[in-house]
């Protein structure tokens, strides 16, 4: 699926120029003709996410890479198993080696975050969104790599949904504006195409904002109870999220309060990188 | 020390751009002229790293912003401490808001990490270094991070010095050369202000490298009692840089075999964002 | 608003680029230190739109620039009304000129476009909305100007809000989906944060969006009568949007249909430019 | 022609990053690996441009695209006919659709307009040309727009010609230069590969710039009378330029007073875009 | 006249990025704190230029830098003379230090080049230009310098003029067509605003292209006599420009034969960079 | 090898764009049908560099390039040998050409310096070097084409070594510190992959440095004995480089001295171009 990277060419050749690939100190110690063949492999279980991210490193350096055989994005792998096999210019290979398994281990290691909070969750009504909490020049393939672990996205930019927060709320106080008065201005003035969530922390603001007709209220930092509250409140009318505090350890008891959705930042923005690494073999090697 | 970040400014823009700043659905709520002042606030005890960034990231929303009182970049901040204060019109606030802490906390993340380590090798002879195992385009604010956590740099790029690794020793192999035919080379042909470094997995490979006059050699994945004899082997002659495992809760026994240097890869890969939050009041507030 | 334009200084630095304002053949014929004063000017009656976008081009050619009494964006003139007053380095303006009356006339255009079909549907229920049918580039630009003039804009960009067409139906037709299966898979996978919109050509397409409780339907070149059938059969349900033939003729009748939106792409695919000049008068001169 | 583009890839990537092509809520619904056609449409009688900028954009979203039996540009069309076939993955299509339509409908309507005039003018002694009034960051593909429906272009940039105007000429006055100073220090200093043109007003100014041996005057806002009496003091030794209510209407007359060249600004800066669209159809469809 | 150099902000970025600036391994050894003053200084008599460029190197590293008294552009300086003292933090200072002189030592070479050229032929009806053999990337600093110099510029780019070479004359013969009918193609299809040269290796040539009514005539490669054998079959009728073994020995003898304009690539292709120094005193120093 | 230039491609582009390659005024006037065949030709002695580097000039204006039977970088060629063959579109390699010569030129001119200073030093011990002092946004090149000459690099850029120079001292004597001392902190703090080398204008700083375990010293401008002197100090101990007045004719008189390198700022500052030109035939020509 190297077609929908489209938007990734920069940021790889970004990446490269802060590495100084084109002056490789080392890489240039071997004949400039040898030639040799890549493995990459995961280290342990995870979820694989990046492949092609990847390969498109490897490609920015030489033209001259051939790959086969590739898993899939989203495919969970065990420690040991082949992920990708590539073959070319052995000093082109070094060279990006780097570069791309910073992508992939990245990509990889949010991908398998997110899986383990969606399985945990299996079988409730929730579904895991991420944040807007990723990191800078990265948010497509953040996003990218929660749904490749099966979660799924929650705005991707400011300009994707009003989310009326506490600091919105507590502003508009100062000129005696409530809660209904923000999101009737939003359904004023907002694309029509995006909905309007309101960030409440206590039932009050939640009765507030269903009676304002918001579309979602978002439940921040509310204890299992009162966020329990909050859903029945909501039913069938607004949509629930919740959010603070959402850990893979809580993750299950607060989706089970009901709620249509649970927004974890951790799953970007405190990311394990997954253990990937490239073994390399010269052609010609063991003959 | 703003005028450090002079290579950081078209990051920041591209972070605004992917979070459509400019088109944010949900400031444009309040009226244009509202200010407010928002006090930049650890939730978590650690060390501050990259306020000064996350400044830029304000002025480059709204030129007129004004800031207060910051600690310096590199202090420990407990729960609760204020780090720094902003005043400006609300709605530029809140439209920076994310991106700016989304820098801060990541940086924050790594110098916490690595002021961690550092403290757990005090007392012993080696020096605590990162990796080139960086996020894409975050290398140089990676690498200040570490710094203020009290760790060193290992070279910012390939171009920063020869680290001859397990690859090109295997590559070099296949056509008869040794570790001493290419370190040679590489003291033929590299810039001479860099330093030559050998990976090594065996003992054998580390008396290679010392006969071949490496100028430092990498221990990767050693026993400690393996580590503890090459480091022997090497002593007065050779720089040594233990590698792989590095676990905070190995790293103390590791520094202990006496190696000049320990990298840690996972201070930069793998980084838990310091938790940072932006509380925010609206001028006339509470009047 | 300057603080607004953070993300317009790239495409003011490419137009003056393109316009290779540095080489300017001509303005090096005045003397260097002439100073002088030059007054925006409408020639035509309209809405203003993008006077601090002209005035961020004057600044990008020469830091020393001031200027005063600025109408505000979204302000009616008359032709023979000043704008803005601008003074500074003689050359330094004329060199300036072409490429910020390029951007205000564009800009004021699309402001006056639209105030004229806003005030067209005025005490009807609908509202008057844009397209992605605007020049590559100039999105936000234009889009800003639509909301200048009195419009709302519609989704700022694919990722914005789910819009299924008739050419995504009929791709599902093939693999025997429908409407219904089309807004429910997009119900599971699309951001929660944007709403649902079926592009609908015949009554039987929106009793199918309205029964697979689609968000909005867009009425796609549909007759006055159909479309009022189809405003009926949503009524309280789901939204609608009158799309094609949208000519500042027709709005009123397509906005008495009781459509809460109106969407008309001429307002940015065909812009009159507003006929604005630029008075300049060297310091000194009359004297 | 692809290949005269290597100017605009960058703006197509610009483009379809605003328009977050990449992270499309909606063509992510349908199958991944559904193929289709799409037809390039004329749905209006015009002159076609801008035909290869548009298939470099559904190339840049997706490698994998091929089309067939395009019209050259500059080519007649009437409504109805099919303008160019792609074939390719259906997502990535209507990824690219609005993208690619919003160049090739904006260029075919500067043809279009511009034709429109050159055919009006057929017969007499002037050329049609533009002016510098094209759209930030469009200058390159609005003049090779004019140039596909008969016009010529005008200087490019403030580089490319000399063009003394009312400002500079007023400036001057006020050290007590005429236009006699300022055609011989553009002599004495502009690239010699330039020609020099003064924009006048009145008959005396247009006797001044013959006496300074200008090589064009652009007679600006004249009546046709003064225009015909300026046309006969320049004959035969400096070429002449009408500029300024150059509307269709007008054009004709203008042209039969015996100018060398009518320059209109409305064929770029007022756009009519050509009624164009891409009619898709999914492979295996009506089988 | 900093207000100038609005296109070269990003070259100079990219200037300091290649030299890693922001993560300079020498000047964090001195306190952050520590202020003081440069001194840039010629070692050579020649002509300056660039100055403000260098400036703008130190102020994009840091905007806290002062600077006082600076020679303006063009003007000729001895050995030992001050050109521009710099006052601000030491380590900012040595950061820039190399980027900015490159500049202006680059810029300065041209500037001292073109003026001992054109010294050598003050009296003679020639003016000295440059071509377009500038260095990539730096094509408006070079021909900002050849000005400094005293000299003319050239066309900007192959847009700022019609140059039929004999590259074009040779691929028009194969279709039988001649110098007269490629001039006559370019007057009927290229911008009216620029003037049409050919260049001509042969009398012959010359008396095509005089009668083709060519602006102006390249007399390539020619010997003295020849040439001035063309310039007189030019004279009153046809620009001259004398072009290929303009050296300085032998640029007097070539005027001297009556040509309007002498090119020599090697003021801009060979350019012997000026000798400056910055000489830095800390603050506090001496005393 | 053009699978390393992957860092070059955008200053290609920006070359193109500043020579408005897509607009050129001249090649439209033949026929775009016509191809041709064109030779890049040595016109001087010299050795060649950067010709992959001319050949993706010509590939970025039009992808249907071909070429045939190139010398490799770093080859001796005599005047009138053929260097390249291309094959392609004639009006697209006329636009390139001029570009495509500005860098094979340039890097073949530092080349053949190179190769002239090295071949003067042939049997001493000592290596020549390049400095830091290239131009703007040509480093890469600038020191890939010294290689090509058999020269060796410097530091690439201010993160690649620690060089303690002149100014450095004079800021450390401010507060009382020595080279020792700067010595020490640049051993604690900087990358421990990189030397760390100081500017000696003295035999006393020589001693200090030795002492103080410096990696290498810059012996500046010191006289012949003097330098032998400090050679004779180092000698076994510490890396010396002669820096200041090295000539072509001076150089072998440095090297002979027993330095180990020799650094040349004047073979990248002040480059010769080599002469070298595209001779075109269009096809079908001489039939």
């Amino acid at each position: 699926m190297l077609h929908q990277w489209h938007g990734t060419i920069d940021l790889i050749r970004r990446a490269l120029a802060e590495d100084e690939a084109a002056a490789d100190a080392t890489s240039g110690l071997l004949p400039a003709g040898m030639r040799g063949t890549a493995i990459m492999l995961a280290k342990q279980n995870g979820v694989i996410a990046g492949v092609e991210v990847g390969l498109a490193v490897f490609r920015e350096v030489d033209l001259d890479v051939a790959w086969f055989a590739s898993l899939d994005d989203g495919t969970r792998v065990e420690a040991g198993q082949h992920i990708v096999t590539i073959k070319g210019r052995l000093a082109s290979i070094l060279r990006a080696e780097r570069t791309a398994l910073n992508f992939v281990q990245r990509m990889s290691g949010i991908a398998t975050a997110t899986r383990a909070y969606v399985d945990e969750i299996a079988g409730t009504n929730a579904a895991l969104i991420d944040t807007r909490k990723t990191l800078p020049g990265l948010r497509l393939l953040d996003k990218y790599s929660v749904r490749m672990g099966g979660g799924r996205n929650h705005r991707m930019s400011l300009a994707d949904g009003v989310l009326i927060k506490d600091n919105h709320i507590a502003a508009a106080a100062t000129i005696r504006e409530t809660i209904a008065d923000l999101v009737a201005r939003a359904r004023a003035t907002a694309p029509h195409t995006v909905r309007i969530e309101v960030e409440c922390d206590t039932l009050e603001q939640v009765r507030q904002s269903v009676e304002a007709d918001a579309d979602i209220v978002m439940l921040d930092n509310m204890s299992i109870e009162i966020m329990r509250e909050a859903v029945s409140m909501c039913a069938g009318r607004v949509l629930t999220e919740a959010s603070g505090g959402v850990t893979l350890a809580a993750v299950r008891t607060i989706a089970e309060t009901g709620v249509d959705f649970v927004s974890a930042g951790a799953i970007t923005h405190s990311v394990q990188a997954l253990d990937i690494s490239l073994d390399v073999t010269p052609d010609g090697a063991g003959a």
